[in-house]
């Protein structure tokens, strides 16, 4: 049994590249979170969700598994990567398996959720086990621009992919278990219809000052601002999910409290972090401002790169404490999580004085549609980007030699 | 002879293909402040400059008229750009002149002097007339995000070599006109060497202010901040062009008071200006915050485009009025007079708030070093570009229709 178990496993692998291939082929279709919503609503229907996803999942993890092929041979070899790979190769597995299944069997549909729940654990640790293929590559290769370009092309779609599976999977199996949030009667799988900004921002606050508090033995004040221009006395809502905005904002205030305290150091008061949350016509935005002491603003950038990151990478599966810096992919992957509805998470620094970072995100539900990577030409053509002359002069290290344009006299 | 001048400047204007691409065949030499100083310190060599200058202009001016031509034709061939093309030309016919001239004549350094002077004054309208040719391009033909893209990229290239060759002809004949600046002795050239960051400031607001009293008969006041981290006791001052910074920031205080202004119309009070002005190691940057409402995230980017500018065409030569608003090309040139010394100049803002505006410089005269288009392969292919699939999925304007996902019963 087992033996026609591995011949058949093995039969399955082989086919795989084709399955690939098939799934690749279509364009992932990006949910608006209406759509979620109707998911959830109380016309939900199992069996349409799960005649979606069976069709759905596959294409989504096919569209990035082309991509990840695409990675240079050093990198892709790894193995880490390797892993990974292999996570994406079986879960696929999986729900083909889903394929020529009866939906209107409801033991069929069980089984799915089980299924689902399976994937999604498989895949916990894809963050950090892709961080640590990355510094193995580093280690042993020299890192240049357009490497680093090609690297963070890639992980922003991977881990944007990720993403989007992951809101696919919990939104079907939170909405389908049978059970309501205690915590949470109102939210519709991992949906708030009305989720208060300034809660979120006061939970985040609270959760990185403990942090702060135990590493660093004090905290800065948040002072918040709130400005409906919709409505002045309403508190400001959206349609989001709650969990996506803290991990943003729980990130910026730990990035705030560190260059708060360790520029005041010599300082016996520290100035507050100052949020101001506003909403308009179109989007609903949220500044996190600190008096931090800012940072070049040429650094900017690579504040939100995977491969310059510079922390150091915490072992996976140890039973360390949490660090409060983790391993130096919290902006880019917030970020992520800004764009993943059609916002944007910026960053500007005044070096002396301070940084703001500004969470946008869609005032109204219709605009917060997926952001989703599609393999096609275009992605295939960014992969092969090779260094080329820049169209801005390169000022020389050494210094124009005027005196050589002097005539002889 | 009137006759035999024609003869010539017809074989001239025949050669002219030739000359352009033998200049262009060179990269502009980018200089750093610290060069420019030191050709207007008391070493100062007029011949140098002039031998410096009659090569460095014409590879300038080669540099940027190789890119006028790669143009969209329907574009090139309109009236005003014909014209630009005619100055550039005639301008690089008359520094050529001067090749085979003695430096040590005293005589040629001051008639190069007048010559400078000529081609500065019949560049003057090169912005306005280059800003016409793109209002009547726009006006015959539909704008499609390529073409903005592909003008975008040219305009930004052009009038940054523009603010270069400005910026040496300035130079030149400022410092050797023989005459001090009788308002600003210290300066060598238009560069003051000890530019009060916050005086500029200050003057720019009194500036707008005024434009602003007369057309909406009140403005708002100005809170001005400044953090020297390396001094406290000293006022920021860096190694820079007033007038430059000074254009900036006229024209971010004329957005700011205007926001402000027409989202408070019905109030009784006005939220001032907020300034900061800050200095690092590395970067010197100044904020200039409103309370005017602010503009929708996806807008930030247009507000920063030629073609998607939105302010009438001033009628140029018209004895007319400053208006409160200009080209609407504010923003992107400010931008470049920013970038023109390794800076940068941004925009964030939040919808239902207000805006923040900085400007980046470079705190130190070492790092402050001309940033030049140059023409090459990359720039060649950047005119190439060609309406390419989103390597994101464009959500569908029709909802996904998840219905179509049931199975049939």
């Amino acid at each position: 049994m087992k033996f026609v178990r591995f011949i058949m496993k093995n039969a399955a692998l082989t086919n795989m590249p084709k399955h690939v291939e098939y799934y690749a082929k279509f364009s992932p279709s990006p949910l608006s979170m209406k759509q979620f919503i109707d998911f959830g609503s109380t016309n939900a229907c199992e069996k349409t969700s799960f005649v979606f996803l069976r069709q759905e999942l596959p294409v989504r993890l096919s569209n990035i598994m082309k991509e990840i092929n695409l990675l240079p041979n050093r990198l892709l070899t790894t193995p880490s990567v390797q892993m990974v790979q292999t996570w994406y190769i079986q879960s696929l597995m999986d729900i083909l398996e889903f394929l020529d299944k009866n939906p209107d069997d409801q033991s069929i549909l069980g089984e799915f959720v089980d299924t689902l729940v399976k994937i999604r654990n498989r895949h916990n640790d894809v963050v950090p086990t892709m961080a640590q293929g990355i510094v193995e590559y580093k280690e042993t290769f020299t890192q240049d621009s357009v490497t680093n370009q090609n690297i963070q092309y890639f992980l922003d779609r991977f881990y944007m992919s990720r993403i989007s599976i992951r809101m696919l999977i919990n939104q079907h199996t939170l909405v389908f278990d049978g059970a309501t949030n205690p915590l949470h009667p109102n939210t519709i799988g991992s949906i708030d219809p009305h989720c208060e900004v300034t809660k979120v921002v006061k939970d985040a606050y609270q959760s990185a000052k403990m942090l702060c508090d135990k590493y660093y033995l004090s905290s800065p004040e948040l002072m918040l601002q709130e400005l409906n221009s919709n409505n002045r006395k309403q508190p400001i809502d959206i349609v989001y999910v709650p969990s996506h905005l803290y991990h943003m904002l729980f990130e910026l205030f730990k990035n705030a409290m560190r260059a708060t305290i360790e520029h005041h150091e010599a300082s016996n008061s520290l100035p507050p972090i100052q949020v101001i949350v506003a909403i308009g016509g179109e989007d609903m935005s949220i500044k996190v401002s600190d008096r931090g002491g800012g940072v070049p603003f040429r650094r900017t950038e690579t504040l939100f790169s995977y491969m310059y990151s510079t922390a150091p990478t915490p072992q996976i599966g140890e039973d360390t404490p949490t660090p409060f810096a983790g391993f130096g992919y919290g902006l880019p992957i917030s970020r992520l999580y800004a764009k993943y509805f059609q916002g944007d998470l910026q960053l500007y620094s005044m070096q002396g004085h301070g940084s703001d970072a500004v969470i946008h995100l869609k005032a109204l539900s219709r605009d917060s549609v997926e952001r989703l990577p599609v393999y096609n030409k275009t992605a295939l053509r960014n992969y092969k980007v090779s260094q080329e002359a820049d169209d801005w002069c390169m000022p020389s290290k050494e210094p124009l030699d005027l005196a050589s344009y002097k005539v002889a006299k």
